[in-house]
Protein backbone atom coordinates (compact mmCIF):
# COMPACT_ATOMS: atom_id res chain seq x y z
CA UNK A 1 0.00 0.00 0.00
CA UNK A 2 1.30 3.63 -1.16
CA UNK A 3 0.48 6.84 0.53
CA UNK A 4 1.98 9.02 -2.24
CA UNK A 5 1.60 13.20 -1.42
CA UNK A 6 1.84 15.65 -4.40
CA UNK A 7 2.61 18.81 -3.78
CA UNK A 8 0.43 22.50 -4.30
CA UNK A 9 3.22 24.35 -6.10
CA UNK A 10 2.53 25.88 -9.40
CA UNK A 11 5.02 23.37 -10.71
CA UNK A 12 2.84 20.68 -10.59
CA UNK A 13 -0.13 21.32 -12.40
CA UNK A 14 -2.87 20.60 -14.91
CA UNK A 15 -0.32 19.15 -17.34
CA UNK A 16 1.55 16.68 -14.22
CA UNK A 17 -1.49 15.21 -13.21
CA UNK A 18 -1.72 13.83 -16.44
CA UNK A 19 1.37 12.40 -15.79
CA UNK A 20 0.51 10.97 -12.31
CA UNK A 21 -2.78 9.23 -13.79
CA UNK A 22 -0.91 7.76 -16.60
CA UNK A 23 1.53 6.61 -14.24
CA UNK A 24 -1.39 5.38 -11.38
CA UNK A 25 -3.25 3.39 -13.54
CA UNK A 26 -0.42 1.07 -14.46
CA UNK A 27 -0.09 0.41 -10.54
CA UNK A 28 -1.77 -2.45 -9.14
CA UNK A 29 -1.15 -1.49 -5.50
CA UNK A 30 -3.83 -0.09 -3.43
CA UNK A 31 -3.40 3.83 -3.06
CA UNK A 32 -4.02 6.89 -1.26
CA UNK A 33 -3.72 10.26 -2.98
CA UNK A 34 -2.93 13.45 -0.69
CA UNK A 35 -2.52 16.48 -2.58
CA UNK A 36 -2.32 20.51 -1.81
CA UNK A 37 -3.36 23.15 -3.94
CA UNK A 38 -1.61 26.24 -2.57
CA UNK A 39 -1.01 27.79 -6.54
CA UNK A 40 -4.38 27.78 -6.91
CA UNK A 41 -4.83 28.98 -3.42
CA UNK A 42 -2.66 31.94 -3.66
CA UNK A 43 -4.10 32.94 -7.39
CA UNK A 44 -8.22 32.38 -6.05
CA UNK A 45 -7.43 34.71 -3.34
CA UNK A 46 -5.40 37.46 -5.46
CA UNK A 47 -8.26 37.25 -7.66
CA UNK A 48 -10.81 37.86 -4.84
CA UNK A 49 -9.31 40.66 -3.34
CA UNK A 50 -8.05 38.90 -0.03
CA UNK A 51 -4.24 39.47 -0.09
CA UNK A 52 -2.30 36.81 2.89
CA UNK A 53 -2.26 38.68 6.60
CA UNK A 54 0.66 37.07 7.54
CA UNK A 55 0.90 36.81 11.51
CA UNK A 56 3.93 35.79 13.76
CA UNK A 57 3.28 33.50 16.83
CA UNK A 58 4.14 33.81 19.98
CA UNK A 59 6.75 31.55 18.98
CA UNK A 60 8.02 33.65 16.45
CA UNK A 61 6.58 31.04 14.11
CA UNK A 62 4.90 32.96 10.34
CA UNK A 63 1.96 31.74 8.89
CA UNK A 64 -1.22 33.11 7.30
CA UNK A 65 -4.31 33.89 9.23
CA UNK A 66 -7.24 31.90 7.74
CA UNK A 67 -10.26 33.74 9.16
CA UNK A 68 -13.76 32.70 7.97
CA UNK A 69 -13.69 33.69 3.92
CA UNK A 70 -9.93 32.87 3.85
CA UNK A 71 -11.07 29.04 4.81
CA UNK A 72 -13.96 29.55 2.18
CA UNK A 73 -11.36 30.33 -0.14
CA UNK A 74 -9.08 27.40 0.77
CA UNK A 75 -12.21 24.98 0.51
CA UNK A 76 -12.80 26.61 -3.02
CA UNK A 77 -9.46 26.01 -4.35
CA UNK A 78 -8.63 22.56 -2.54
CA UNK A 79 -11.92 20.89 -2.41
CA UNK A 80 -13.03 22.20 -5.09
CA UNK A 81 -11.02 22.95 -8.32
CA UNK A 82 -8.10 21.52 -7.31
CA UNK A 83 -9.57 17.88 -6.15
CA UNK A 84 -12.18 17.51 -8.95
CA UNK A 85 -9.81 18.76 -11.73
CA UNK A 86 -7.40 15.61 -10.39
CA UNK A 87 -9.90 13.03 -9.45
CA UNK A 88 -11.21 13.85 -13.42
CA UNK A 89 -7.99 13.69 -14.76
CA UNK A 90 -7.32 10.23 -12.74
CA UNK A 91 -11.09 8.80 -13.80
CA UNK A 92 -10.06 9.54 -17.92
CA UNK A 93 -6.99 7.52 -17.16
CA UNK A 94 -8.87 4.52 -16.04
CA UNK A 95 -8.12 4.87 -12.22
CA UNK A 96 -11.26 4.46 -9.69
CA UNK A 97 -10.62 7.77 -8.03
CA UNK A 98 -12.76 9.18 -5.18
CA UNK A 99 -11.95 12.73 -4.51
CA UNK A 100 -12.71 13.66 -0.55
CA UNK A 101 -11.48 16.26 2.14
CA UNK A 102 -10.28 14.88 5.16
CA UNK A 103 -13.62 16.58 6.82
CA UNK A 104 -15.54 13.62 5.13
CA UNK A 105 -16.29 10.77 7.16
CA UNK A 106 -13.98 11.97 9.82
CA UNK A 107 -10.97 11.20 8.49
CA UNK A 108 -8.83 14.01 10.34
CA UNK A 109 -9.55 16.00 12.90
CA UNK A 110 -7.82 19.20 14.13
CA UNK A 111 -7.48 22.00 17.02
CA UNK A 112 -7.62 25.45 16.66
CA UNK A 113 -6.76 28.07 18.97
CA UNK A 114 -9.75 30.00 20.24
CA UNK A 115 -8.16 33.16 20.91
CA UNK A 116 -4.76 33.62 18.69
CA UNK A 117 -1.99 36.54 20.54
CA UNK A 118 0.10 37.08 17.95
CA UNK A 119 1.79 40.14 15.97
CA UNK A 120 0.58 41.56 12.42
CA UNK A 121 3.00 44.48 10.78
CA UNK A 122 5.17 44.06 13.63
CA UNK A 123 1.79 45.63 16.33
CA UNK A 124 0.38 43.08 18.60
CA UNK A 125 -2.66 41.78 18.26
CA UNK A 126 -5.43 39.41 19.51
CA UNK A 127 -7.43 37.75 16.70
CA UNK A 128 -10.17 35.21 16.90
CA UNK A 129 -11.85 32.72 14.65
CA UNK A 130 -8.32 31.70 13.02
CA UNK A 131 -9.06 28.52 10.81
CA UNK A 132 -4.99 27.45 10.72
CA UNK A 133 -4.80 24.62 13.30
CA UNK A 134 -3.03 21.40 14.46
CA UNK A 135 -3.76 17.52 13.44
CA UNK A 136 -4.99 15.77 16.49
CA UNK A 137 -6.11 12.43 15.24
CA UNK A 138 -6.98 10.73 12.21
CA UNK A 139 -9.46 7.55 11.23
CA UNK A 140 -8.78 5.42 8.26
CA UNK A 141 -12.05 3.92 8.37
CA UNK A 142 -13.34 5.33 5.25
CA UNK A 143 -10.10 5.06 3.37
CA UNK A 144 -9.74 1.53 4.59
CA UNK A 145 -13.50 0.79 3.29
CA UNK A 146 -12.49 1.97 -0.26
CA UNK A 147 -9.17 0.84 -0.97
CA UNK A 148 -10.67 -2.55 0.19
CA UNK A 149 -13.28 -1.82 -2.65
CA UNK A 150 -10.84 -1.03 -5.77
CA UNK A 151 -11.18 2.46 -5.12
CA UNK A 152 -8.45 5.38 -5.11
CA UNK A 153 -8.99 7.57 -2.44
CA UNK A 154 -8.39 11.27 -3.65
CA UNK A 155 -7.83 13.28 -0.30
CA UNK A 156 -7.03 17.05 0.54
CA UNK A 157 -6.90 19.04 3.62
CA UNK A 158 -8.95 21.00 5.55
CA UNK A 159 -9.94 18.44 8.67
CA UNK A 160 -12.69 19.15 10.82
CA UNK A 161 -12.65 21.09 13.82
CA UNK A 162 -13.76 20.19 16.84
CA UNK A 163 -16.49 22.91 16.89
CA UNK A 164 -17.02 21.96 13.18
CA UNK A 165 -15.48 24.28 11.63
CA UNK A 166 -12.72 23.66 8.68
CA UNK A 167 -9.34 23.66 10.34
CA UNK A 168 -6.40 24.37 7.55
CA UNK A 169 -3.89 21.60 8.80
CA UNK A 170 -0.08 20.59 6.81
CA UNK A 171 -0.81 18.30 4.13
CA UNK A 172 2.56 16.57 4.72
CA UNK A 173 1.65 15.84 8.04
CA UNK A 174 -1.48 14.38 7.22
CA UNK A 175 0.48 12.33 4.17
CA UNK A 176 3.00 11.25 7.77
CA UNK A 177 -0.20 10.55 9.83
CA UNK A 178 -2.17 8.70 7.54
CA UNK A 179 0.88 6.20 6.41
CA UNK A 180 2.03 5.76 9.57
CA UNK A 181 -1.38 4.35 10.92
CA UNK A 182 -2.53 2.33 7.50
CA UNK A 183 0.98 0.81 7.81
CA UNK A 184 2.22 1.94 4.48
CA UNK A 185 4.70 0.55 2.39
CA UNK A 186 5.76 3.46 0.73
CA UNK A 187 5.20 7.21 1.48
CA UNK A 188 5.89 9.20 -1.64
CA UNK A 189 6.44 12.88 -1.45
CA UNK A 190 6.02 15.05 -4.71
CA UNK A 191 7.40 18.49 -5.27
CA UNK A 192 8.92 20.53 -8.13
CA UNK A 193 12.39 19.84 -6.91
CA UNK A 194 14.44 16.58 -7.27
CA UNK A 195 14.22 15.85 -4.32
CA UNK A 196 16.11 16.61 -0.86
CA UNK A 197 19.45 18.64 -1.60
CA UNK A 198 22.59 19.75 0.27
CA UNK A 199 21.71 22.95 -1.35
CA UNK A 200 18.45 24.02 -2.15
CA UNK A 201 19.62 26.48 -5.15
CA UNK A 202 21.85 23.55 -6.81
CA UNK A 203 19.37 20.69 -8.43
CA UNK A 204 22.65 18.45 -8.58
CA UNK A 205 23.30 18.33 -4.83
CA UNK A 206 20.70 16.05 -4.76
CA UNK A 207 21.01 13.51 -1.23
CA UNK A 208 20.46 9.85 -2.85
CA UNK A 209 19.85 7.55 0.26
CA UNK A 210 19.19 8.18 4.25
CA UNK A 211 19.76 5.18 6.03
CA UNK A 212 17.13 5.67 8.97
CA UNK A 213 19.56 3.29 11.33
CA UNK A 214 22.31 6.40 11.01
CA UNK A 215 20.72 9.63 10.22
CA UNK A 216 23.73 11.74 11.88
CA UNK A 217 24.83 12.67 8.70
CA UNK A 218 22.18 13.26 6.67
CA UNK A 219 20.73 15.63 9.98
CA UNK A 220 24.32 17.24 10.20
CA UNK A 221 24.16 19.01 6.71
CA UNK A 222 20.27 19.43 6.70
CA UNK A 223 19.53 22.93 7.01
CA UNK A 224 15.71 25.26 8.13
CA UNK A 225 12.64 23.45 6.46
CA UNK A 226 15.02 19.87 5.08
CA UNK A 227 15.48 19.39 8.83
CA UNK A 228 11.42 19.27 9.22
CA UNK A 229 11.16 16.81 6.87
CA UNK A 230 13.89 14.40 7.28
CA UNK A 231 12.59 14.18 11.08
CA UNK A 232 9.37 13.84 10.11
CA UNK A 233 10.35 10.77 7.40
CA UNK A 234 12.43 9.30 9.93
CA UNK A 235 9.79 9.09 12.80
CA UNK A 236 7.64 7.87 10.13
CA UNK A 237 9.70 4.89 9.20
CA UNK A 238 10.34 4.43 13.04
CA UNK A 239 6.29 4.16 13.27
CA UNK A 240 6.57 1.34 10.19
CA UNK A 241 6.22 2.93 6.95
CA UNK A 242 8.26 0.78 4.74
CA UNK A 243 10.31 3.67 3.26
CA UNK A 244 9.53 7.52 2.00
CA UNK A 245 10.50 8.93 -0.40
CA UNK A 246 10.76 12.51 -1.48
CA UNK A 247 10.86 13.01 -5.39
CA UNK A 248 10.32 15.22 -8.60
CA UNK A 249 6.56 15.73 -9.55
CA UNK A 250 7.60 17.66 -12.55
CA UNK A 251 8.83 14.62 -14.85
CA UNK A 252 6.95 12.20 -17.02
CA UNK A 253 6.58 8.90 -14.87
CA UNK A 254 6.81 10.35 -11.43
CA UNK A 255 5.41 7.47 -9.20
CA UNK A 256 7.77 4.65 -11.67
CA UNK A 257 10.55 7.24 -11.14
CA UNK A 258 10.30 6.96 -7.20
CA UNK A 259 9.55 4.20 -6.63
CA UNK A 260 12.86 2.89 -8.47
CA UNK A 261 15.30 4.99 -6.34
CA UNK A 262 15.07 8.41 -7.76
CA UNK A 263 15.39 11.18 -5.05
CA UNK A 264 16.26 10.81 -1.89
CA UNK A 265 15.38 7.20 -0.23
CA UNK A 266 14.89 7.47 3.49
CA UNK A 267 14.61 3.70 4.84
CA UNK A 268 16.41 1.29 7.22
CA UNK A 269 18.91 -0.05 5.28
CA UNK A 270 18.22 -4.24 5.26
CA UNK A 271 21.77 -5.16 7.38
CA UNK A 272 19.86 -3.07 10.46
CA UNK A 273 16.23 -4.57 9.60
CA UNK A 274 17.88 -8.09 10.20
CA UNK A 275 19.41 -7.60 13.11
CA UNK B 1 -33.82 5.02 2.32
CA UNK B 2 -34.42 8.70 1.63
CA UNK B 3 -33.16 10.91 -0.94
CA UNK B 4 -32.91 14.54 -0.50
CA UNK B 5 -32.37 17.34 -2.84
CA UNK B 6 -31.51 20.40 -1.18
CA UNK B 7 -32.04 23.64 -3.65
CA UNK B 8 -29.01 25.80 -4.46
CA UNK B 9 -30.73 29.26 -3.55
CA UNK B 10 -29.68 32.06 -1.72
CA UNK B 11 -33.22 31.52 0.72
CA UNK B 12 -31.53 28.12 2.11
CA UNK B 13 -28.23 29.11 3.26
CA UNK B 14 -25.88 28.05 6.34
CA UNK B 15 -28.37 28.59 8.62
CA UNK B 16 -30.46 26.37 6.44
CA UNK B 17 -27.69 24.20 7.04
CA UNK B 18 -28.12 24.11 10.27
CA UNK B 19 -32.09 23.20 10.71
CA UNK B 20 -30.94 20.19 8.24
CA UNK B 21 -28.21 18.87 9.80
CA UNK B 22 -30.69 18.95 13.45
CA UNK B 23 -33.30 16.79 12.07
CA UNK B 24 -30.78 14.31 9.80
CA UNK B 25 -29.44 13.82 13.05
CA UNK B 26 -32.44 12.31 14.44
CA UNK B 27 -33.52 10.40 11.70
CA UNK B 28 -32.85 7.02 11.40
CA UNK B 29 -33.73 5.75 7.91
CA UNK B 30 -30.15 5.55 5.73
CA UNK B 31 -30.61 8.72 3.44
CA UNK B 32 -28.66 10.27 0.59
CA UNK B 33 -28.50 13.90 0.42
CA UNK B 34 -27.80 15.81 -2.72
CA UNK B 35 -27.14 19.74 -2.72
CA UNK B 36 -27.26 22.92 -5.57
CA UNK B 37 -25.28 25.83 -5.06
CA UNK B 38 -26.43 28.29 -7.60
CA UNK B 39 -26.43 31.05 -5.40
CA UNK B 40 -22.70 30.77 -4.37
CA UNK B 41 -22.05 29.83 -8.24
CA UNK B 42 -23.77 33.31 -9.43
CA UNK B 43 -21.84 35.14 -6.14
CA UNK B 44 -18.57 33.87 -7.01
CA UNK B 45 -18.63 34.52 -10.74
CA UNK B 46 -19.64 38.10 -10.33
CA UNK B 47 -16.75 38.64 -7.64
CA UNK B 48 -14.16 37.01 -10.53
CA UNK B 49 -15.42 39.34 -12.71
CA UNK B 50 -17.35 36.42 -15.01
CA UNK B 51 -20.77 37.55 -16.01
CA UNK B 52 -23.18 35.02 -17.15
CA UNK B 53 -23.35 34.34 -20.75
CA UNK B 54 -27.12 33.34 -21.84
CA UNK B 55 -26.75 31.17 -24.85
CA UNK B 56 -29.81 30.57 -26.99
CA UNK B 57 -30.12 26.71 -28.62
CA UNK B 58 -31.96 26.09 -31.63
CA UNK B 59 -34.76 24.43 -29.96
CA UNK B 60 -35.26 27.65 -28.01
CA UNK B 61 -33.83 27.09 -24.72
CA UNK B 62 -31.56 29.78 -22.87
CA UNK B 63 -28.87 28.41 -20.83
CA UNK B 64 -25.72 29.88 -19.33
CA UNK B 65 -22.47 29.03 -21.44
CA UNK B 66 -20.29 26.88 -19.27
CA UNK B 67 -16.50 27.19 -20.40
CA UNK B 68 -13.36 26.02 -18.69
CA UNK B 69 -13.19 28.70 -16.19
CA UNK B 70 -17.05 29.04 -15.56
CA UNK B 71 -16.47 24.93 -14.85
CA UNK B 72 -13.69 25.96 -12.24
CA UNK B 73 -15.97 28.61 -10.86
CA UNK B 74 -19.02 25.75 -10.17
CA UNK B 75 -16.54 23.26 -8.80
CA UNK B 76 -15.30 25.86 -6.79
CA UNK B 77 -18.79 27.32 -5.60
CA UNK B 78 -20.63 23.45 -5.17
CA UNK B 79 -17.57 20.76 -4.40
CA UNK B 80 -15.82 23.39 -2.83
CA UNK B 81 -17.50 26.06 -0.36
CA UNK B 82 -21.09 24.92 -0.42
CA UNK B 83 -20.55 20.55 -0.14
CA UNK B 84 -17.58 21.11 2.59
CA UNK B 85 -19.73 23.78 4.68
CA UNK B 86 -22.45 21.45 4.44
CA UNK B 87 -20.44 18.48 5.58
CA UNK B 88 -18.89 19.86 8.67
CA UNK B 89 -22.30 21.14 9.89
CA UNK B 90 -23.92 17.89 9.40
CA UNK B 91 -20.78 15.98 10.94
CA UNK B 92 -20.89 18.70 13.97
CA UNK B 93 -24.99 17.22 14.47
CA UNK B 94 -23.41 14.04 14.46
CA UNK B 95 -24.16 13.09 10.80
CA UNK B 96 -21.75 10.28 9.71
CA UNK B 97 -21.47 13.16 6.19
CA UNK B 98 -19.32 12.32 3.47
CA UNK B 99 -18.79 14.66 0.76
CA UNK B 100 -18.90 14.00 -3.06
CA UNK B 101 -19.22 15.35 -6.28
CA UNK B 102 -21.00 13.14 -8.84
CA UNK B 103 -17.46 12.89 -10.82
CA UNK B 104 -16.23 10.55 -7.86
CA UNK B 105 -15.60 7.10 -8.06
CA UNK B 106 -18.02 7.31 -11.21
CA UNK B 107 -21.44 8.09 -9.50
CA UNK B 108 -22.66 9.92 -12.59
CA UNK B 109 -21.73 10.16 -16.50
CA UNK B 110 -22.80 12.79 -18.84
CA UNK B 111 -22.69 13.90 -21.95
CA UNK B 112 -21.71 17.09 -23.76
CA UNK B 113 -22.07 18.72 -27.15
CA UNK B 114 -18.46 19.06 -28.66
CA UNK B 115 -19.30 21.56 -30.84
CA UNK B 116 -22.45 24.12 -30.09
CA UNK B 117 -24.77 25.75 -32.13
CA UNK B 118 -26.67 28.86 -30.99
CA UNK B 119 -27.38 31.93 -30.62
CA UNK B 120 -25.90 35.01 -28.66
CA UNK B 121 -26.79 38.47 -28.23
CA UNK B 122 -29.34 37.34 -30.73
CA UNK B 123 -26.31 36.86 -33.32
CA UNK B 124 -25.72 33.26 -34.28
CA UNK B 125 -23.11 31.55 -32.68
CA UNK B 126 -20.65 28.34 -32.78
CA UNK B 127 -19.16 27.78 -29.27
CA UNK B 128 -16.58 24.94 -28.58
CA UNK B 129 -15.56 23.87 -25.11
CA UNK B 130 -18.82 24.12 -23.40
CA UNK B 131 -19.16 22.28 -19.93
CA UNK B 132 -23.08 21.91 -20.05
CA UNK B 133 -24.42 18.17 -20.78
CA UNK B 134 -26.81 15.63 -20.16
CA UNK B 135 -27.13 12.94 -17.60
CA UNK B 136 -26.53 9.88 -19.27
CA UNK B 137 -25.92 6.96 -16.72
CA UNK B 138 -25.67 6.75 -13.27
CA UNK B 139 -23.92 4.24 -10.75
CA UNK B 140 -25.12 4.21 -7.30
CA UNK B 141 -22.36 1.63 -6.01
CA UNK B 142 -19.96 3.89 -4.36
CA UNK B 143 -23.42 5.08 -2.70
CA UNK B 144 -24.58 1.29 -2.03
CA UNK B 145 -21.11 0.94 -0.31
CA UNK B 146 -21.28 3.78 1.83
CA UNK B 147 -24.98 3.90 2.98
CA UNK B 148 -24.63 0.03 3.87
CA UNK B 149 -21.38 1.27 6.40
CA UNK B 150 -23.07 3.87 8.22
CA UNK B 151 -22.00 7.26 5.98
CA UNK B 152 -24.35 9.33 4.75
CA UNK B 153 -23.26 10.45 1.25
CA UNK B 154 -23.84 14.38 0.57
CA UNK B 155 -23.55 14.59 -3.26
CA UNK B 156 -23.00 17.55 -5.86
CA UNK B 157 -22.73 18.39 -9.43
CA UNK B 158 -20.99 18.23 -11.93
CA UNK B 159 -20.95 14.46 -12.88
CA UNK B 160 -17.95 13.70 -15.20
CA UNK B 161 -17.67 13.97 -18.80
CA UNK B 162 -16.99 10.87 -20.97
CA UNK B 163 -13.81 12.96 -22.44
CA UNK B 164 -12.62 13.19 -18.68
CA UNK B 165 -13.98 16.73 -17.92
CA UNK B 166 -16.65 17.81 -15.49
CA UNK B 167 -19.90 18.33 -17.22
CA UNK B 168 -22.87 20.39 -16.00
CA UNK B 169 -25.62 18.39 -15.02
CA UNK B 170 -29.16 18.87 -13.52
CA UNK B 171 -29.54 18.71 -10.02
CA UNK B 172 -32.83 17.15 -9.52
CA UNK B 173 -32.75 15.15 -12.31
CA UNK B 174 -29.66 13.53 -10.57
CA UNK B 175 -31.51 13.14 -7.74
CA UNK B 176 -34.28 11.57 -9.40
CA UNK B 177 -32.00 9.11 -11.26
CA UNK B 178 -30.42 8.05 -8.08
CA UNK B 179 -33.80 7.60 -5.91
CA UNK B 180 -34.92 5.36 -9.01
CA UNK B 181 -32.51 3.41 -9.17
CA UNK B 182 -31.82 3.30 -5.02
CA UNK B 183 -35.32 2.37 -5.08
CA UNK B 184 -35.97 5.34 -2.46
CA UNK B 185 -39.05 4.82 0.06
CA UNK B 186 -39.28 8.63 -0.57
CA UNK B 187 -37.17 11.11 -3.28
CA UNK B 188 -37.97 14.77 -1.09
CA UNK B 189 -36.95 18.30 -2.76
CA UNK B 190 -36.33 21.16 -0.75
CA UNK B 191 -36.10 24.39 -2.20
CA UNK B 192 -37.61 28.57 -1.11
CA UNK B 193 -41.55 27.38 -1.81
CA UNK B 194 -43.41 25.41 0.61
CA UNK B 195 -44.15 23.47 -2.41
CA UNK B 196 -45.91 23.02 -5.87
CA UNK B 197 -48.23 26.40 -6.25
CA UNK B 198 -51.43 27.28 -8.80
CA UNK B 199 -50.25 30.34 -8.29
CA UNK B 200 -46.24 31.18 -8.10
CA UNK B 201 -46.86 34.30 -6.86
CA UNK B 202 -48.92 32.86 -3.97
CA UNK B 203 -47.92 31.06 -1.51
CA UNK B 204 -51.23 30.14 -0.28
CA UNK B 205 -52.22 27.98 -3.38
CA UNK B 206 -50.18 25.41 -2.20
CA UNK B 207 -51.31 21.48 -4.23
CA UNK B 208 -51.42 19.34 -1.47
CA UNK B 209 -51.14 16.02 -3.08
CA UNK B 210 -50.81 15.18 -6.71
CA UNK B 211 -52.40 10.76 -6.99
CA UNK B 212 -50.19 9.56 -9.33
CA UNK B 213 -52.94 7.20 -10.61
CA UNK B 214 -54.94 9.96 -12.05
CA UNK B 215 -52.93 13.45 -12.44
CA UNK B 216 -54.57 14.92 -15.25
CA UNK B 217 -55.92 18.11 -12.80
CA UNK B 218 -52.28 18.92 -11.48
CA UNK B 219 -51.18 18.62 -14.91
CA UNK B 220 -54.14 20.39 -16.36
CA UNK B 221 -52.89 23.46 -13.55
CA UNK B 222 -49.31 23.20 -13.94
CA UNK B 223 -47.34 25.80 -15.69
CA UNK B 224 -44.83 26.49 -16.90
CA UNK B 225 -41.26 24.95 -14.84
CA UNK B 226 -43.63 23.45 -12.81
CA UNK B 227 -45.05 20.82 -15.69
CA UNK B 228 -41.33 19.96 -15.31
CA UNK B 229 -41.41 19.09 -12.10
CA UNK B 230 -44.84 17.29 -11.73
CA UNK B 231 -44.17 14.93 -15.00
CA UNK B 232 -40.44 13.94 -13.50
CA UNK B 233 -42.19 12.75 -9.97
CA UNK B 234 -44.99 11.01 -11.64
CA UNK B 235 -41.95 9.53 -13.43
CA UNK B 236 -40.13 8.43 -10.21
CA UNK B 237 -43.61 7.13 -8.66
CA UNK B 238 -44.24 4.92 -11.84
CA UNK B 239 -40.45 3.60 -11.65
CA UNK B 240 -41.11 2.92 -8.07
CA UNK B 241 -40.14 5.55 -5.47
CA UNK B 242 -42.36 5.28 -3.13
CA UNK B 243 -43.56 9.43 -2.75
CA UNK B 244 -41.73 12.37 -4.35
CA UNK B 245 -42.53 15.50 -1.78
CA UNK B 246 -41.78 19.48 -2.80
CA UNK B 247 -41.19 21.16 0.74
CA UNK B 248 -40.11 23.94 2.01
CA UNK B 249 -36.16 24.53 2.78
CA UNK B 250 -36.83 27.55 4.85
CA UNK B 251 -38.24 25.98 8.03
CA UNK B 252 -36.98 24.67 11.41
CA UNK B 253 -37.35 20.93 10.79
CA UNK B 254 -37.92 20.45 6.98
CA UNK B 255 -37.28 17.04 6.51
CA UNK B 256 -40.03 15.77 9.59
CA UNK B 257 -42.50 18.52 7.85
CA UNK B 258 -42.15 17.27 4.80
CA UNK B 259 -42.39 13.38 5.84
CA UNK B 260 -45.66 14.40 7.69
CA UNK B 261 -47.29 15.63 4.81
CA UNK B 262 -46.34 19.71 4.61
CA UNK B 263 -45.52 20.59 1.03
CA UNK B 264 -46.59 18.49 -1.85
CA UNK B 265 -46.39 15.15 -1.81
CA UNK B 266 -47.10 12.68 -5.31
CA UNK B 267 -48.24 9.30 -5.01
CA UNK B 268 -50.38 6.65 -5.84
CA UNK B 269 -53.10 6.14 -3.52
CA UNK B 270 -53.35 3.46 -1.15
CA UNK B 271 -56.46 2.07 -3.21
CA UNK B 272 -54.64 2.08 -6.69
CA UNK B 273 -51.60 0.29 -5.15
CA UNK B 274 -53.32 -2.53 -3.68
CA UNK B 275 -54.78 -3.46 -6.89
Amino acid sequence: MLVIKIGGGAAIGEGGYTNFAADLAGIEEPVVLIHGGNAEFSELSRRLGMPPRMITSSSGRVTRYTDAPTMDAMLMAYCGKVNKRLVSTLRAAGVNAVGLSAIDGGIAVGRRKPVLRCAEDGKPKVLRDDHAGTLETVDPSLLRLLLDNGYVPVLTPPALGEEGVPINVDGDKLALELATVLRADGLLFFSDTPGLLRDRDDETSLIDEIDASSPESALATAKGRMVVKVEAALGAVERGVGRVVFADGRIATPIRAALSGQGTTVRRTRATVTL
